[in-house]
């Protein structure tokens, strides 16, 4: 594996799963594959369990790791080509990039979208210069657009908790916000689920929220909240702002909120999000604090994900 | 042991104190006792001896340590039960405790008090949650009402350096300062030294500076400054804001600053303080300065204080 | 050797280079020698290439590293003797450097000059103060006036690349810039380029920006860039406020900024910066996407210039 931006770069996502759980198992059982090996994690934005579950991945994995918070401990990067450089940005990608490539043996990257330019984060500019100008394997710790280790964990967890031989129906339904989020993690949800092909695939959404159809060919998409939860065994609560109004929060419809009540159609299916979830806003805590909730199990393997990719990235196996 | 936030968890002073001692003069003894277990350190506020202090303690014990700066790195946290969030706090920490529980072996954690609600502060809501909902052992690395790794330093320091076969008369000595600072130092030394019991323990401030009784019992209190400094052998120099009309600064009163000629009548007394100090505020420079000074001892023995902890919570030997 | 915080420091240039430059054949030869030993990187300001690169060096060398941004995750420190600390400053540098020292056995510390009162820049009282009350080596990751690191860096660079029997052609050049920087890598640049004396040093820069003549003695200075810029084998491009009219900007003149077209009497000169640059105003674009551009290989050498004076103080052999 040369990088891990994509659903893409996850050729067979049964085996990535299977790597992942086993190492779950067993964490420590390839402490010496990374030694005298360094990953590098660049912030350009917060985050809890990304940050700290890639230190623990890389650490049972015997690397070093070593995080940099650019904006905050370093300065501003730019990013565009041609820039003549009198203003906040202090150093160019092109610059910085190669020598970070040979800092380290695979850079990690979180960048956020602006929300405010589509084809600008559709671009995924910074992580592709970051791939183009280091050199070697970069991994996504959530783009502009997309969020590849979470949606690794979220079929991780699927496949660990869904024992029956059919396929499992899971949905994807939006929910309430009050700031416009980014639409990664539905977008990448959406193509790993459609990706691996193992289940029955539900995206649930108010009209207007449409994520990027690139994303959601072999989905079924319903408007209707009521109808889209019936019989469902996973229900992926998120919060996503409008894709067609690029960046604009269309509706704040709490009647799109999952709360218990709201279930009674489904009423053993498993919950998740990815978190930081709000409570009471996107989900009810009724539903959280519930035993179907898997938010602290997609949390707990986001470790053994990303310790698969890494270890992937190191050594190939699948 | 399985928390540490409370002279309460420390059931035996003495035993704990040598076994910091012994980490001093070997520390490392137990280089191997960590391996494989990792360590989270939460920093919700500002820290310099706390945070180096505890990560060498860490690494003197061959464990894994990952530092998150909870605001800057990550984002706000909520701690009140059935908040509808839809306000400023992103995540809950009833979301995000049970896999920080999953990512480290041990959880520490410091969080100061508001200073604004009394009872709030006093019922250390925050590190209770965490405790509460994370589910393995916590380390307070000073929280809103205590601050039991500097006691336990203190208390090591003391007995580290009083040959004498009487007690140590130890006064804790209120000094000024121009801003509100929480009372955890004082009610923590309070605590410990009235636990430990091999002390004469005087407690001398302004009248309206009286500490929660909870924490004095045992201790002689005195408003008079020059009756209590006398044949002192150590004076613990702090402020504190008031606890009786709490988080408020009673009077701001520079002769409650301990200086050379302040202590003629305990030459040999030596003289205490956690750190940071305000020179010539809180405490002479002429006092700081002289050979009479611990707080570079007191300093120094953070690191074995923590490292006796970490190591009791990893393997009670006590 | 006892500290790295000027070219002083090292009395054989040419023999620490080459062992910069046999851990960049090597780097983790010497894996066992900082074993138990710690190293404390303190930030005061940012800092990418140098946070990183000493942190891999320390890493390469099999020490512990811990790295602390002393304003945002700690507090304000006074440097100022007789201070009587009711200000903005928490804590002296006095109570902190004693305990730092017992910490660790190296520390490293950045902090820029205020640019506003050169006398008080110059006597570099942050880091002496550091080196006075630590009592242990200290090493400058860029100090108020110098940056031996990257001059060694620099040194090292040069003696890679320059395969000739006779003594390179250095131009040490002015660059335009939008904010008043330091002069410390034009400093200690030209500080070590004289004390190494194995080049022609010239030093071009626009009327007005003298540096301190302790560090130019040796080499030749011309303001007429075309003139200097002939039959350069280097030019390290570096802007600088004015030494003279201390931290001002006196001119912002484009016609200094090296582009393709003003090397035409220098076409196959190497071109040198430190980095960060700002393209298209400190330096062209297409001189720094050329393969005459160095700057990359810089970079890559600030580990092993950083690992080889860490190693010369764990273990001096020069």
């Amino acid at each position: 594996m040369k990088q891990f931006i994509s659903a893409q770069d996850a050729p067979n996502i049964n085996a990535l799963v299977s790597k992942a759980l086993d190492y779950k198992a067993n964490p420590f059982k390839d402490k010496t594959l990374g030694v005298n090996k360094r990953i590098g994690l660049l912030f350009f934005n917060p985050s809890m369990r990304t940050r700290l579950s890639t230190q623990i991945a890389a650490q049972n994995l015997g690397m070093e790791c070593i995080v940099f918070n650019v904006g905050s401990e370093g300065w501003n990067l730019e990013f565009d080509d041609d820039a003549m450089m009198n203003g906040l940005t202090v150093e160019h990608i092109k610059d910085a990039a190669p020598i970070l490539g040979n800092y380290f043996d695979i850079l990690c990257i979180r960048t956020f979208p602006s929300l405010k330019d589509r084809s600008e984060d559709y671009s995924e500019k910074y992580i592709n210069q970051l791939i183009k100008y280091s050199g070697i394997p970069v991994v996504s710790l959530e783009s502009a657009t997309l969020h590849p280790l979470q949606s690794l964990t979220d079929i991780a967890t699927i496949k660990e908790t869904f024992l029956e031989k059919r396929k499992p129906r899971i949905v994807l339904s939006w929910a309430p916000h009050i700031k416009p989020l980014p639409q990664c993690v539905a977008n990448s949800f959406s193509q790993w689920v459609t990706q691996w092909g193992e289940a029955d695939f539900i995206i649930a959404h108010p009209e207007g929220y449409d994520l990027d159809p690139m994303y959601t060919q072999g989905a079924t998409i319903i408007n209707n909240h009521e109808t889209a939860l019936q019989n469902a065994d996973y229900v992926y609560v998120k919060n996503w702002s409008s894709y067609t109004d690029y960046g604009k929060i269309k509706s704040y419809d709490n009647d799109w909120m999952i709360t218990k009540e709201k279930l009674h159609r489904a009423k053993d299916a498993k919950i998740m999000h990815c978190l930081p979830v709000r409570r009471n806003l996107e989900l009810g805590g009724d539903v959280l604090d519930s035993k179907n909730s898997l938010t602290t199990l997609q949390g707990t393997n986001r470790i053994y994900a990303a310790q698969a990719v890494l270890s992937e990235i190191l050594q190939p196996s699948i």
